[in-house]
């Protein structure tokens, strides 16, 4: 169905964010049937079904497409990141990290299975999700062997875990914008390297695409974590769908509470212009990009 | 430098199992040194390095020789075996599950370290192991790729989750033979069953092969939780290094308290004799085997 939108001056088809999201919905939901012990199964399918943007999973989608890869062979490894960065949520959110009551309008996954069960359906998603990659992708053993190397370093010590765990041991200090930056590189922007690297390397792009989707990733990762920091002080619980002001009650360190709100505003403009700048130096024509980098600045700007 | 023993009535050699022991031991250290994060480094340490038997990787290393493999290059599966084998102890430690204080005759995880660089330290060790096989291992894809493959299965819902899943939902209920059996396979023998037959996977030993191991591992993985729950009725804190009598008092399901002392003993030494089957029927020369077979025999009724 598609619509038009402005990218650098040329008017370029936009293809449909709309169906990529359904494609990635009907697939968790078909990839993560309910099985036996179900009440594992059941809390894994709570997390990972629950309503999102899908943000992670439709850059490796059209990542693939754009390198010139099939969109169906991108599949499981989109749908293995959606649920790595669920499994990241359902441990984030425990009584004994971040505490929250609830995520993407609904109670946290502890709140209805209990902490046991949350912390061990979070465990069996972080290896679920490279077993798709595995058993369900049609690609070469060089490729899977690639996607999952990468898989491991951005859901680990190196990555998501290094993020959260200076996130944690920054509350209530006072931190450099260097340790803001490395909270928030692996905390955040390393899953969206990792979705639009993935797309490249299924696609079989070149190491210079892939680092170029490694830099983009970077920019949009940072952006949309500023522009979070900035709703989390000007939006309400309805619009977000999660407590709010937590940050600043708990003393997290933000990119807001370190720069205020109109450096946050600026910071955000300027990386998105770099994404912009990436997309145009690789003659990369993408009306998903466009629409996720549009939305951003929108959400971050409209307050 | 190795002893002699019997095995089925012939004289072997006994290779030293101690050397390989260390062979771990040095391998972990080095395999996993404090990086940044440094705490989450140092917890994914602690309880790696924690003394222990290290059957599981010196049955990987085993399994890899006697089919014709180089030790060294199970290594790094070996300690990524026993980097999961921490792992599940770190979060099934935990108080939201069994609340342990102890765990050999150190203090847990999370007592040492506090609960949330616990649950990331296990998180990190899930995708850190199979980095190693991906990173560290001179194999071909295809035999990285089934190793991996086999992980992902014993470490989440199919295995090691499943078994944690439905020992916790079993607290306090009478269950039958076939539900202890569950939790039994994937809570201990999943683990054993990986070890072995990733060493098979790694010396390129054919399916039969492969499946005998698996065979094996069910067999010694089930006679090792029977005696580990002999032990925790009839030893003592320093004999073990943990806290004992737990299950009973928490009415955890375990083979004694559902068919008593003396058919645990006699269920242990069939399992163990099964083990010794597969070995002659395989033609499997191994005084290691032997070594822990006896281990566990020994542990099982000397009260």
């Amino acid at each position: 169905m598609g619509s038009l939108t402005h990218f650098y001056g040329k008017i370029i088809f936009v293809s449909d964010m709309k169906k990529l999201i359904k494609l990635i919905d009907e697939n968790l939901d078909k990839l993560l049937p309910v099985q036996y012990p179900q009440e594992i199964f059941e809390s894994m399918r709570y997390s990972v079904l629950a309503e999102g943007k899908r943000l992670r999973p439709v850059l490796c989608l059209e990542a693939a497409r754009v390198f010139g890869g099939k969109i169906e062979d991108a599949i499981p490894t989109a749908c293995a990141i959606e649920m790595l960065h669920a499994q990241s949520l359902i441990h984030d959110d425990l009584p004994c990290m971040d505490n929250d009551d609830y995520r993407r309008g609904k109670l946290t996954n502890h709140k209805v299975f209990g902490e046991a069960v949350a912390v061990l359906a979070g465990d069996a998603l972080l290896t679920f999700a490279p077993q798709l990659i595995i058993q369900k992708s049609n690609l070469p053993s060089e490729i899977k062997l690639r996607l999952l190397e990468e898989y491991c370093i951005a859901a680990g010590a190196y990555g998501l875990i290094a993020g959260q765990a200076v996130d944690i041991e920054s509350e209530g200090k006072e931190i450099s914008p260097e340790t803001l930056e490395f909270i928030h590189t692996h905390k955040t922007a390393d899953l969206f390297k990792l979705a639009l690297k993935a797309g490249a390397i299924i696609a079989g792009a070149g190491e210079e695409k892939i680092s170029a989707m490694e830099n983009f990733g970077q920019n949009l990762g940072f952006a949309f974590q500023i522009c979070d920091d900035i709703l989390d002080e000007t939006s309400t619980f309805e619009e977000l769908g999660k407590t709010l002001g937590k940050d600043k009650a708990a003393q997290k360190p933000t990119y807001t509470a370190i720069f205020g709100l109109e450096k946050a505003r600026t910071e955000v403009i300027c990386l998105l212009d770099n994404t912009c700048g990436i997309m145009a130096k690789h003659g990369i024509q993408s009306g998903v990009f466009c629409e996720i980098i549009d939305g951003i600045k929108e959400r971050a700007t409209k307050c």
